[in-house]
This record gives structure tokens, sequence and C-alpha cells, in this order.
């Protein structure tokens, strides 16, 4: 037996701001540099994480990602401060959390 | 900003054996002593219920409620030991989890 979880941020409406999805897409996106290639590496659409981080800018109140527009070389993404700090935080509650659970189901069950 | 959170627990395979929905529903069996009661108290069907049992039950491999007959004053069920154990230890990790979050959150947010 093995215990899981799933873990999220919410705004004071209760609104779902931020969960594995858009982590795996913020980091993405810190990498390649790119909405696009973030997008693809996830094999979602180039729409539909537009979507995804426009929905939680608007709930979070403030910029996660800088867009340039496209030109001829191609647009590119960058995280805002804010976007990055966010990131950054609820990656290290995604570890702590894993890692105390790890230790609280060998406690309960083993 | 608030965190939530979800947690189940997954068998060998995978499979999900029990999450907060089995947890109400045996919690409410213990403390009603009848799956239709609890059924009733969680606005599920007796169907519903029972399916749920059963599917815990199969994945788990072994019974975690003892159903009795109904008969002419109706049948009664009561929990197992070991879905007694399994109910205790999973309101136990729930609990830690629920404290250990908001440490985390305390800790990385505020």
């Amino acid at each position: 037996m093995k215990l899981n979880y799933k873990l999220w941020l919410e705004n004071d409406a209760g609104e779902r701001v931020m969960g594995k999805g858009l982590l795996d897409l913020l980091t993405l996106i810190d990498k390649t540099g790119s909405i696009n290639r973030a997008a693809n590496e996830l094999e979602m659409s180039y729409r539909a994480a537009w979507g995804k981080l426009n929905k939680a800018e608007k709930e979070l109140g403030y910029d996660l990602v800088t867009k340039k527009s496209g030109g001829k070389g191609g647009g590119g993404s960058t995280l805002t401060n804010e976007g990055r700090d966010l990131l950054t935080k609820f990656r290290k509650l995604d570890r702590g959390v894993s890692n105390e659970l790890e230790e609280l189901f060998n406690e309960v069950f083993l």
C-alpha cells in the first residue's frame, strides 16, 4: 500500500490558482523560454497553456510570464519575478509535503 | 491564499483503495450501524455505497464491513477489525497531513 496526494493553492474566493499542472507549465517555460515549447513538452495545445496561464494570472492578480510577440525569430517568454517566486514556493511546499507524507505513512502503517 | 489537498491510499497495482469518500462512509457506518443510514447521510444511494465498499474490499483483499441481511427488524452493519483499523489509520494520516500542511504553508508563504 502507498499514500498518494494532490496539492493545490486556492485564492481567498476558493478558486484553485495553482496545482501540479501549472507547476509543470511554469517549470518548462522557465527551462525552454517559450510557452509553445513548454506546451509541446506537456502535450497540450498552445491555446490550452495560454488559457491556463491567463486564468491563474487573473485569479492571482499578477502576471506570471512576460509575453513577447512573435516577429521573425519567434517570441520568447520568461517568468516574471512573481512567477518565479510562486514557482519556487510551490515546489518547496510540494517537496515538503512529499517528505512529510512518507514519514507519516511509515509512522502510521508500518 | 490557502493550501488544499486530497489524500488517498493506493494498492500495489496503483488502484485507489481509499480516499475521503470511503473515510466518510466507514465513519458513518461505524456511527449508525447501517450502510443504508450512512448512505442517506452522505446523500448517496445504497447501491453506490455498497459498490464503493465492494470495490475497496476487492482491492484491499479483505472485508471492511460485516453485512447482516435484512429480516424483520432490518439488517445492521458493523466494521470488521480490519475496517476499523484502516479507518483509524487513515484518519490519523489525514490529521497529520492537515497539520503538517498548515505548518509548511506558513513556513514557505508567510
